[in-house]
């Protein structure tokens, strides 16, 4: 790369991106990239499905002249995932592992049991499911970051996010990798709206300061302030008024639809119960907390006002996916340019030196939370600099929280190592530990076996495990 | 106290003992002492209830001149704290916190909601509202403690044995004070059961080598030895033998009945997933593990082979004390001198350097288990001698299990400061975090409320709550 | 306060300057506040010497209507601690322990035994007993800072800068309170001008990157960037050219006059055998190295090329100091506006949530060095916002430094309680330990005690020592 | 090995002695073992002088049948590691690590740049030196343990002690070793003696009952008992009349002589400081504290009334032991049964589980010295039984005294690290930083590459070093 500008600029950025042919995350980058003029390059698409990266490849390519295109870049989809490494300054991942059939057992598998999970794809049984199947694929990620760009700056967008990025740490320690989840974003805004509903200004997400602790998915917020001004008793205000009915975010400019939208009930349970805002959106808080809390059964989901995903949905969101892929390609649908507030692009511009900032990331826990184990990935704030990406320390939870916040913790150990040496005992053993396996040994023993088998493609392990 | 026969006995000592009414425990002591030539002088009995406490001082001198009586020693019934405690040079806490009625709330309120528990003691519900009524009766013997003999050394045999342990720090963190459960005991005898099936020769507890660590009433054996034979692969074949139907230990001997028996099962099955030794009874094991795992229902319970203790059996218990104790003050009975498998006395006797034992006591963390935190309580190998006791480094629990381990911690962690600052939020916040609390937040404040209710009589703080 | 402008200036602050009769940094803080259009209110002046703090308010009040002048303060001379206080949303901390005679014997009564010191204000015996004598003056500002201010951001300019800040914590643990200290600043320029030589192009403080850790006057850069380029490998090449003879830089146009030049061997020489960058004066480093490194004699402080500042020369700078106040008081002579290259306008503007910077400050360590004792006061960098101030976490020493720095630590930590708690033998133990300290205990002993006795005026627990 | 006498004698044992050709050490061996009826076997005798083990091997075996030898061994002299270690139950590691020439240069090389040193083989420039000559020997004893007899219990006698066990575990990990010193045993002496002084009875050493912690050589008593007696106001009382004048323990009937007297005043003295008791000879306590303390010169030495030890009279010493050797080859002397002290063989018939003892010794550190870093050898009490060898807790010191230990652990650390990877420059660093070391940069830096050369014969790195 080189910066031209009087630094303002850089070119020939390299960015590798494992899972191009991702039809969501990788249309938000090419969107987001568009739209800054501070850095151009080219963009290396690598995905098991090679036609998909080549229909981002040519999506990407055809608005490169766009005049309402600031940033330029060209994109390639490659075969191999060592011609999309081989000198890459930064790296997003972003995949599917496995498919929405294994999806759909994580999900919906332990229903059989009575076990509802209101994503499944982080904790609990389906997340830990999916964590076995996905960290393996991460062995040869890391292995290739560390043959072929061990300076790169690795971005992870993929679920189960915490062990994803805990995975790229235990193959190649020096890595320099963070995740990164827009959940916390959701949660700024509420705080915004709290403020507009007492003051008549709404807070923009860069107005309300905060900081964040915990695992992703379970972040939580322990301070905010806009200006001087400390909000959290305006969200106390805000919380006490509507508890009981819940209060509805206006998603309607929002790409997901209706499963997805909250009451933000169990947000506000957390606050009255611990004093500190839980920042993720309720689905994924329901399912780290004990199980029978928020998730007993549907009419508990329904009386907490949230939703279950379904992979039925996934499944007919992908077929529009498609639909509107091919539309791309043919020219019948342009590519829309929009901020998608995504924070990548941004932090690659404060790497580059080009704009610091601070947000909200997932990295290995050297300090930023002094009570956790080191080395376990936590989310707080982090400094994003020319130093490279430096985690804020975060101070500590109230003692509730971190009760909660050190039993999925402990999951994740368990479930990484498990993962990582194919050790089936072990991941039985954070199986049964979940919080939402409220099911007798025997019924946890045949549920985890099923499951199992019904990933076993992806299953590197399964075998010595089977016999 | 002065030493005498060149330092091979000592006289005069002073025992406090408060819940010297004690229909068991105390009478246990009598017996104890009676039979150690090495030691004599008086007993403080203090009790709420001073009525039983006279009766035992009438029986405790009563045997003062029989010549099976080794040990001579005065009793004296004596009607405040302080005058038990001045001087003392142990002092012995062994109380029934409360009555049965509170009790049988506390152990089988919470079956109303689909919740069984074995004991009700330690953990879990049962366990967390017995902690809350009986940590602030630890204020008046700790203070007592530090104002009347600050140099005594302290032996709790009351439960919840963790909290009440940590509780006596809590107010005098300068006292000399542990806990003490024979639970351990037991496990050795199936250790040595295991190697006479093998060998044909039973070991004796002091032949079975071990190390210990965990909390009370859920420790873990994770080194055995005979000589300089290892006996975990002894202990496997064991298992592997008599996991399907259970074995039973005989008790015929011991002075409990068959509620108390188990076909250690819950045991067996611990140690075939973790390979280390649960060294507890199955009823306490399977209270300490999540609650679907063991203690579901009555028949997942019936399938595991172990009972649920009764308070109703408790209250029969009580009664056939009663008669028992008024036909030894009527001398229809005479008073047993037996072996009763507690330490206590060789403990005192090592501490006064007759005799130096290391054996498995429940103390603050200072360093014993290097993962769990500083100054939580917990059950370690210690050595008695005239230095004090000092625990040994105990090393690590395999993952699983610390996993299971430390969500107890935090449990009792929550519980000690909720009953000591009489904070019933974070009370709750203990209650509904338990393993065992698989029912929807709003029945559990219900049973939380309850609970607390018919136990209100004895929490101090109960108004500053309800309000 | 409040804010106007869109929340872009913030009118009415309140400033309360401890030693406010400074002829040095109250001036430098005039001026850099004269400079910022977006923050004005008014400054109250507090000292000891109530008329020095009376000329500043004059000099302060005299130049508001400048046009040159674009922040607006108002300064104001106060007799008490209180009024100082009271409301205060910021309080600077710059005072004079004592006096320069006091400051003579920290310094120069030490060569009688042969031990120089090159600054003597931080460590060592004149650091050592210059902090008995501040920090109990520290407990008077803490105190009324909780009761007149306790939401305050509290700024540390006074040495020893470590001990000082620690105090300020000491006495009132939930102060927010941080040093600063521009030693690090050079360090930078001094990359810049290494870079300048290989490139032709000077970087400007902005441009150099680093990550700091340590502790104040003995802290390191670890890593160095200017965009996306290392510049480890350039300092590296410019300390093999110029190890040998040294390199000046410039300070013609510093306030600082000769005896504070060095010619950087120092840096250059631990550079050599640690691989990473001493980011202070030389002075300071020499003092904080055991003492016969570069310390021996004055024949070793000249090989290396830097100076022993005299105390003779403070009290002529005194002098000149005095002569400027008076001709500026009497309107002979002009105040000047000028950069002073100081923080603390930037860091309150930050704060305020004008503009967040990232800068290296000393505060408690919260895991941002996890190597390092948890809560003594440690300089790393750390991000200024609404949030609050929250260190960055810096990461690990290399093992040799680590070594140096831990003692330090050390020596600091007995000082701290020393120091709080009058124990003066634990004040010997710290001044027998310092690395300077190369003389029998006899010589130790007898040298501390003319240093107490030299510096008894301000010690409180003076009396309850000496008999 | 096996069982006999119902569990009370242990026969076939088998010894691995590394370094038995020594003149000293082995046969202190032989004479407690002949001591013992508990235990019988053979001793494997292994050294690089093939011909001084032989000598051993006569001797041993020609006492074999001897009525006043209750313990009967046969002795083997081997000519590889292999044959020693192959199936040994314990390995027994005492070697001299080069000749006295290289020991002279370690000891006496310093004095040219005033450096005095009262051992010279544990810290300091030649403790350091000693180290990187010794540590990397056992890189093939661990190995050799590991591949031959890797469950056999290692005995280190060597020093420097701390490091030599240190070393092993190093190379190691999973081995089961610990480091003997009877250094502290003198101190309990001195404490008899002081109760003797006062109360006219002397306390055997089993008597006084002490909490011991800190590192080999500089190890600390805090707390001592006899019985329930506090022995530390009785030492103070001795300490406060012998202060000045010191007090020899008469050590006429030991094997040592003149050079090895002290007057104690070096422990006085650091008792009168701290309040604890250093648990150290005086020559070995004066060069663990910063050099100008006690050492600054012979004058300081004679003041403190202790000696410097010569390695002169070491070479003497060994000719007298040589001649001893001849005399008892060729029948003109018998062979000697006597106490001597050493705890070697009550260690082993503990850990086979004849007789459980509590004592002091050195092992990694793992919870029993919670302040100082995990794994750093350090020596405490712990417990010998079936169940291996478990230090127990031995809690903290005080902080001056911790300050003092914690720079001792630095320069370890540092000393291993570069002994282990031949890194040099990290040697000189923990040279440099060594608290003897008083001199300016440049002759330290000579001084270490002059003893490096002299003992390069036994420096597997020190080709890479100078290149």
């Amino acid at each position: 790369m080189k910066y031209v500008n009087d630094g303002k600029k850089v070119e020939d950025v390299k960015i590798a991106y494992i899972g191009g042919g991702s039809r969501g995350w990788a249309r938000g980058l090419m969107s987001d990239l568009a739209q800054s003029a501070e850095m151009s390059g080219t963009v290396y698409l690598y995905d098991i499905d090679f036609e998909a990266a080549r229909a981002n490849e040519t999506i990407g390519n055809a608005i490169y002249d766009r005049e309402d295109v600031l940033g330029k870049w060209h994109y390639a989809a490659v075969k191999t995932l060592k011609e999309a490494l081989v000198g890459a300054d930064f790296v997003v991942i972003s995949i599917l592992p496995g498919t929405f059939d294994e999806m759909a057992s994580d999900v919906h598998l332990p229903e059989k049991y009575g076990i509802y999970q209101s994503v499944g794809d982080s904790v609990g049984p389906g997340g830990i499911v999916r964590a076995l199947r996905t960290l393996p694929m991460y062995k040869e990620f890391a292995e290739g970051i560390r043959d072929y760009c061990p300076n790169a700056w690795v971005i992870n967008y993929t679920n189960p996010m915490t062990l994803c990025t805990a995975a790229l740490y235990a193959y190649y320690p020096e890595i320099k990798a963070f995740g990164c989840c827009h959940e916390v974003f959701g949660t700024q805004k509420i705080l915004g709206l709290a403020y507009q509903e007492k003051y008549g200004k709404f807070l923009e997400r860069e107005e309300v300061n905060i900081n964040v602790l915990g695992v992703n998915h379970f972040t939580w917020i322990t301070e905010a302030h806009y200006r001087n001004e400390d909000l959290m008793p305006v969200y106390k205000e805000f919380v006490e008024k509507h508890y009981k009915d819940g209060y509805i975010v206006d998603t309607s400019t929002h790409w997901m639809n209706n499963t997805f939208v909250s009451a933000e009930r169990v947000k506000f349970d957390l606050f009255k119960r611990y004093g500190v805002i839980a920042a993720a959106g309720d689905r994924h808080l329901a399912e780290f907390c004990p199980g029978y809390w928020y998730l007993k059964d549907p009419d508990t989901v329904k009386e907490w006002k949230f939703g279950l995903t379904t992979v039925a949905w996934r499944k007919e969101d992908l077929a529009q996916r498609i639909e509107k892929t091919n539309k791309l390609l043919s020219g019948e649908e342009k590519f829309e340019i929009k901020v998608t507030g995504e924070e990548g692009v941004h932090q690659m511009l404060a790497i580059l030196g080009i704009r610091p900032i601070v947000t909200n990331v997932n990295m290995p826990n050297r300090g930023q939370i002094p009570d956790l184990p080191e080395g376990v990935v936590v989310e707080t704030n982090a400094v994003f600099s020319p130093r490279g990406v430096q985690p804020v320390c975060a101070g500590k939870l109230p003692k509730g929280v971190d009760a909660l916040v050190r039993r999925v913790v402990q999951e994740q150990q368990l479930t990484l190592e498990a993962a990582i040496h194919g050790d089936y005992e072990l991941a039985f053993e954070a199986f049964v530990n979940s919080g939402n396996m409220a099911i007798p040994l025997k019924d946890a023993r045949e549920l985890f076996n099923e499951m199992l088998k019904n990933t076993s493609k992806y299953l590197p392990f399964y075998d010595q495990y089977v016999k």
